[in-house]
């Protein structure tokens, strides 16, 4: 690398940030790619760490593995925490990183509607941490109502609330069922882990509703064989450690609960309105940024916003949605537009999202997956969402071993990864029940005599 | 299960209780299985999950899959705070399990020879958190590196040691110069990882002590090819954030260093302490319990005592090694005591440990193996080593992928699982530099342009 190059700066390795970094190869630039984390993160298969079936390094892919051979790509590890626009510098902490051309691909994290102090009874699923939280927390609920023989509070530890009915929710219902009513079938001796009540809360009239309604009618019909009570057109009102408050037609039930998770809503992250503030760009109710035809911010051509962290739209005006072939799209559409400038090239053409449709995966031999010209639901989609999800992991390594375990547990039904840690695993059980046992009013009781 | 059965409590689901609850399949007993963790974990490759070359599930099986067709064993998760002699009773807490026999395996931790304060800069291999915390440690010094300038900072963030010549360290030592010397090639572009310097600092004469000398001399020469700088007749004297201080022959060298490894004591469970204050049974120096020829407490003939936490001997008088085999052998050897007693047959012969040799891994086709007969290092012995630990995994799905990604990480030289996570891998970049930096006087240096 020569200092006299254009250097382009991207924050976030995740799927529009790594698209972009990788579609500079060979280009006469410099790239410096930084983010929080050491990796690449799949997170649409997030869910399956947090049920036990894969382990979190099977969907990682260490950022530097991935771009060791692209010699005009660094990567630096570290938090943004601001943008020096008149002097073309990114801040990380005391650092500068300086930049010619600037890429936002940072993200978007949990937001509870105005509830945070929701986030520590329902953790959401984004980064690794969250996952392994949420599978310590399923798994805990499972070992404590082994140990506690009084009904009230068995019953309230073996009922799961998952909050969003959008693909994330339905994959995470239908993997807890999985989990219940398979996995860990034989595995207690003081109570029937089959039944463990499941329930998912949306707040639309249906599930997955970015889909066709024939598509959720066949996933929420798929949702309750498979024990999965949908709760629709409802809303969660308040969460606490042991209950959360769902309104229905103005109508306010309490569901006894330890265990709630969160995949209902996100928000851009706050790199959003540092940009915003920066730049007079206005943000959407998402705290997303609104961007130019080419991604770019109005004014400020050098400067590019992607990903969840972009709003976008359709031709249409619709906005697009957070997802990553989106997210992919764009990375690679700005590297072309940085690109092509360089070249001295006509501008490119505006973004358009090419939209190969979306799926969803509800359990075993059971998916949904709207082509536009094509819609099906069972077997054959749930063999197309594992053929491109396994496509899509960065690792041809992480290929092989996802492959062999999904094989693994589809014939032996066992999640081989459903291991509780963590410093909070083993805070908990130093010498007292679980906290989410404590947490309630129910003393344990003394228990002496197996019971199978 | 009926409560008239004979009540057997396993304290400690390691290779000694795991064993011996095993070994119960089928007899006429009534079995609880009491763990702090809901995994088996085999510790003797969590070096390697320490150095990213495998995922904690890897080398972690649920104890309740491995256990869920032996009926007559039921898991409790829980950590055991007592245990009531007169009553017959292990206490959870509040919870108190009946038992006829019990059976404690409850093992070993790290053991800072008097110097607690030491755990924070220098964290031991014992449990997964551990491992990862020491992955997150490695990784994240190098990280650093990339980010400051400074030559004595990036000095001190390359400098690895690791105390305790074992085959822990010596595994550890090994681990970490192929790391730096061929995972991480290419990996950076403003310092060369194989720079790194691994420090392995042993108090005996020589590393690997319980082994021939031949062998340990062997391992010598094979770590000081792979760059490792070995310090034998070396103490440590104290360690901080930024240095450790080794004493040799009266001299003391301070050695800069944000990372240090402790693979050096150990000190059996404090219930082992619990039992000797119980029974008046004696500790030997390292806290581990005295126990009769059969293992059992003396004066409490159904009291039992096996793995690291047992201070048993060879015929010799010479106290038994904390390894595998031992405890392994230990719990089979107790579960059939309580079986041919009440089978009313005569006693068992007093416990002998069949030791069939030791090995230890040093890196890429090297190891050394001490079969008594037979004794040999190099390409062979690691592929013995190999061999022996694959088999030893408990789920034959462990095996299939530990073999996959080994077979991986030999042809690539990748560690795909060298994930930075955890609370405080998020923490320590949450807008500054990671913390051990922080921790120096050395200001961060401002660098705008790529070196490479």
């Amino acid at each position: 690398m020569s200092t006299s190059l254009h250097r382009v700066v991207i924050v976030g390795g995740g799927f529009a940030g790594l698209n972009a970094a990788q579609k500079f190869k060979g280009a006469p630039v410099e790239v410096t790619l930084i983010d929080k984390r050491n990796f690449h993160l799949f997170q649409p298969l997030l869910y399956q760490v947090a049920t036990g079936a894969l382990s979190p390094a099977n969907i990682a892919a260490p950022l530097r593995a991935v771009l060791k051979k692209q010699r005009n790509c660094r990567v630096l590890l570290g938090d943004v925490s601001g943008v020096d626009l008149p002097n073309k510098q990114v801040l990380i902490g005391e650092e500068r990183i300086g930049f010619d051309s600037l890429i936002v691909a940072a993200g978007a994290g949990n937001f509870y509607f105005g509830h945070p102090e929701w986030e520590k009874h329902a953790p959401g699923l984004k980064t690794i941490e969250e996952a392994t939280d949420i599978r310590r927390r399923v798994l805990t609920a499972f070992e404590a109502a082994e140990r506690f023989s009084n009904p009230a509070a068995r019953a309230r530890l073996l009922t799961f609330v998952i909050v969003g009915g959008g693909p994330t929710g339905v994959e995470m219902a239908g993997a807890i069922s999985e989990l219940a009513r398979h996995t860990l079938r034989q595995n207690f001796r003081n109570f029937d882990p089959t039944s463990a009540r499941i329930l998912l809360v949306e707040g639309n009239e249906r599930v997955l509703p970015p889909f066709p309604e024939k598509l959720s009618t066949r996933a929420t019909q798929v949702l309750w064989k498979m024990g999965v009570e949908v709760r629709t057109s409802s809303h969660v009102k308040d969460i606490q450690a042991d209950h959360v408050l769902i309104e229905r037609n103005g109508n306010v039930e309490r569901i006894d609960t330890n265990t709630v998770m969160w995949a209902a809503g996100v928000r851009a992250s706050p790199l959003g309105k540092l940009i915003a503030d920066a730049t007079g760009a206005t943000l959407d109710r998402g705290g997303r940024v609104v961007v130019e035809p080419d991604l770019s911010i109005a004014g400020h051509p050098n400067l590019f916003v992607v990903g969840d962290l972009a709003a976008a739209k359709f031709p249409d005006g619709k906005p697009l949605p957070g997802v990553a072939p989106v997210a992919m799209q764009q990375g690679k559409y700005v590297a072309n537009v940085i690109i092509r400038r360089l070249e001295g090239n006509t501008p490119a053409e505006p973004f358009r999202y090419w939209d190969k449709g979306s799926m969803a995966t509800i359990g075993r031999n059971a998916a949904v997956v709207d082509l536009y010209w094509f819609r099906f639901s069972g077997w054959f989609a749930w063999m197309t969402w594992l053929f491109v999800h396994i496509m899509y992991l960065v690792h041809f390594q992480n290929r092989l071993l996802v492959l062999m375990q999904w094989f693994w547990n589809y014939v032996t039904r066992n999640r081989a990864a459903r291991l509780i840690t963590g410093e909070e695993a083993v805070r908990t059980l130093t010498g007292s029940p679980p906290n989410e046992v404590s947490a309630t009013s129910d003393p344990p009781h003394a228990k002496t005599a197996a019971s199978c």
